[in-house]
């Protein structure tokens, strides 16, 4: 058995105490082995002073926007996919999803995510990307109906459901895939209806965006006479297995439905703050016992993929939406961040325990604004920071020792990315 | 005249455009002399591939509670003054405020921070660590009266009045001050009456917390009938100079009163958010011309000292507080965190210009969160931390050169700060 210790750390359990301990892997299987002391291994990461938490997980992104991250901020919504969006997405080409994907993920190596949920187009070029990468990823070609007649509207579900057949298990089991329709109100409900059956039949979720803004609840509950979440059941898509983005606008019912189902919810709270989305009642699903993880969303609607930033803004603005002070406590918004999203996206990780996949992220606390140490899970979700981050380790491999990123060339991905933006913004005319 | 040269970089300029340029400083006098091509120095800093922009302005906070940074999160603020705050307050000694103050000033150095302004208890010993280490404040005693007979209330006010009248301008000129009487509803009117008068005698404004709760409000409307920003008019606390912090529940004759006046308002959305206090309207304030700066608050409601937090959440919530996408735009967050705050507090800095103080943050753009390059104001204010700093100017002063803090031993402040900590939370049994 080839082996990974990491040594001399404190390691953050999933009950949110800390204990000191050494970290054995197998490196082949890219599992936990043991937790103990004085365990040596083949390869051996220090992490004297420092913590090693479960790598974070970006439960939605759809990372290839990267590449647009800056570009039109501060607009309506509307005006903002009419103008920005959607001209350039018509003109992207397979490189450019390949350039943003390289710089999405290089920047989630760097800020300790070990994995991600992604939903865009053109996925083969991204699972390329996760492969040589090394991360952990949940893949899927997002469908839309909306501006297509319905024979092209059919293709594109059919296409998801395809690749999502393709993928599952690719690199070594690291990729695993969902079928992706848009959203409940950008696919109609035959084609939801297909999605949900073809994606079940072949054992993967289905994953969409739902209850995001007032103006996607409203026409369902008038056309239909049942909230999102009801009329998404009804459908076929709240199985335990499945998860859906933002969940902002949800009433007592659909959030009893998701408890009872064990659909996932992704919160996006920089997402839902920039488009002035509204306010997620996560305390109100982490007592219904809903599974709850955290999502970035794309670069173009947060800025960034730093999962530290979405772990903070759920603490925060959890707190904002309950009107009380107690709420989402420190605690649980780590645990949204790791073992939440992965219990999610349905996946054996986000905690570090024997038999777990070996998905970490080793924290330098030794910075003045991670001092004094009086509580160090109330730093992760409060204080720290991507760039807090020393080593990242996914599936039993180091991906970042020291900082340095040892499976992309950080240089040569950033200047392609830059290169790629610029003649995508070009071509698309914005 | 010794020089300091800032080499190669592009200049953000208070219109929030960027241009290539030399800065060019007086040491002597900590000014900026000349922008311009090929400007060479005495001493140089090298800016290539950097963005220079002025350094970031923390209108309110109390710094010396780093210390308590991550002691008992999560709690209502009733609970978590009365059980944490209050007795660990009582046992402070003058080297607690002193290890305190170095830890947080430490910390904004390393984030760009030039200047901040204090409101805490002991403050000749955090105006000596301003003094050793560099940065621009503006100090003041937090006089309170609850809990105090009239004598001892009084007396609070006048150490209040006698500490702004014996420190303002030392430092060199680093250090301005105020009168500092803690709020609107903790020290009686007379008394506020009283701060006012005399801080306008010597010539220095007056700063305290207003319109932060609800609980803050009803209480003055229901007992004088008139909002709190027009009582505290009354009182003569809303001159030019005045300011304060929060300003969170306002309504439309209270910001109407606060542009005419030019009193200016703190914002603290970090704070705000983890005290479930409710969302400033800022985008009014800034539309209704009101002088708007920012603030961490203390670290024990935030819990970091890191401004691009604030910048970030500022911009994030202001749209959430206005249900517009695009309310609060970068460039008017950025603002915010550099003239808008020096505007605020009076002080010629926040803008990098011929006859401005010298008080710069050089950002280093070269990473992966950072790129590709649309928009850099937008970087400023979504993507961007405080790690991305890369050299801190201060009065025409290097307090960090390629993320070397100069002017303060930072091992030596860690331990002294965590050693200190560890001692007051035993002495105060919490
Ligand atoms: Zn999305
Ligand atoms: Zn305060």
């Amino acid at each position: 058995m080839a082996t990974l210790a990491i040594r001399g750390g404190r390691i953050l359990r999933s009950d949110m105490t800390v204990t000191e301990a050494d970290v054995l892997v197998d490196r082949e299987t890219g599992d936990i082995v043991e937790l103990g002391a004085e365990l040596a291994g083949d390869e051996e990461l220090d992490a004297h002073g420092d913590l090693v938490m479960p790598g974070l997980v970006n439960a939605h992104t759809h990372v290839a926007m990267t590449l647009l991250r800056g570009h039109a901020d501060d607009k309506p919504l509307d005006a903002w996919l009419r103008e920005d969006v959607w001209p350039v997405e018509a003109a992207l080409e397979p490189a450019d999803i390949e350039a943003g994907a390289a710089l999405g993920i290089l920047e989630m190596i760097k800020s300790g995510t070990t994995t991600f949920a992604d939903m865009y187009f053109e996925i083969d070029r991204t699972a390329e990307v996760v492969e040589r990468a090394g991360l952990r990823a949940v893949l899927g070609h997002g469908a839309i109906a909306a501006g297509k007649d319905d024979v092209a509207a059919r293709a594109d579900i059919e296409e998801s459901v395809e690749m999502a057949r393709r993928l599952d298990g690719a690199a070594a089991g690291r990729i695993s895939t969902a079928v992706m329709p848009h959203s409940l109100t950008t696919v109609t409900p035959e084609l939801l209806e297909l999605a949900a059956t073809e994606a079940h039949d072949a054992g993967v979720p289905v994953h969409y965006h739902a209850n995001e803004t007032v103006d996607e609840v409203d026409p369902i509950v008038e056309e239909h006479g049942q909230r999102p979440v009801e009329w998404a059941r009804d459908l076929g898509l709240c199985t335990e297995a499945d998860f859906f983005a933002h969940g902002v606008h949800l009433d007592d019912r659909e959030i009893d439905l998701l408890a009872r189902t064990g659909t996932g919810v992704v919160h996006c709270p920089a997402s839902n703050m920039k488009l002035a989305s509204g306010m997620a009642p996560v305390q109100q699903l982490l007592d219904a016992g809903v599974p709850v993880g955290l999502g970035t969303d794309g670069a173009a609607s947060n800025n960034d993929l730093d999962l530290f930033d979405e772990l903070r803004d759920a603490a925060m603005l959890g707190k904002l939406a309950a009107a009380d002070a107690s709420a989402v406590a420190a605690p649980d918004a780590v645990s949204m961040a790791t073992a939440g999203g992965a219990d999610v996206l349905g996946l054996n990780a986000g905690r570090i325990e024997a038999g777990a996949k070996a998905d970490l992220a080793v924290i330098d606390l030794d910075a003045p604004h991670l001092t004094p140490e009086h509580d160090v899970v109330s730093h992760l979700a409060y204080a720290a920071r991507g760039s807090d981050v020393r080593h990242t380790v996914c599936d039993g491999t180091v991906l970042m020792r020291d900082r340095e990123v040892l499976t992309l060339d950080e240089g040569a991905v950033m200047e392609r990315a830059a290169a790629r933006a610029a003649g995508l913004l070009e071509r698309a005319g914005v």
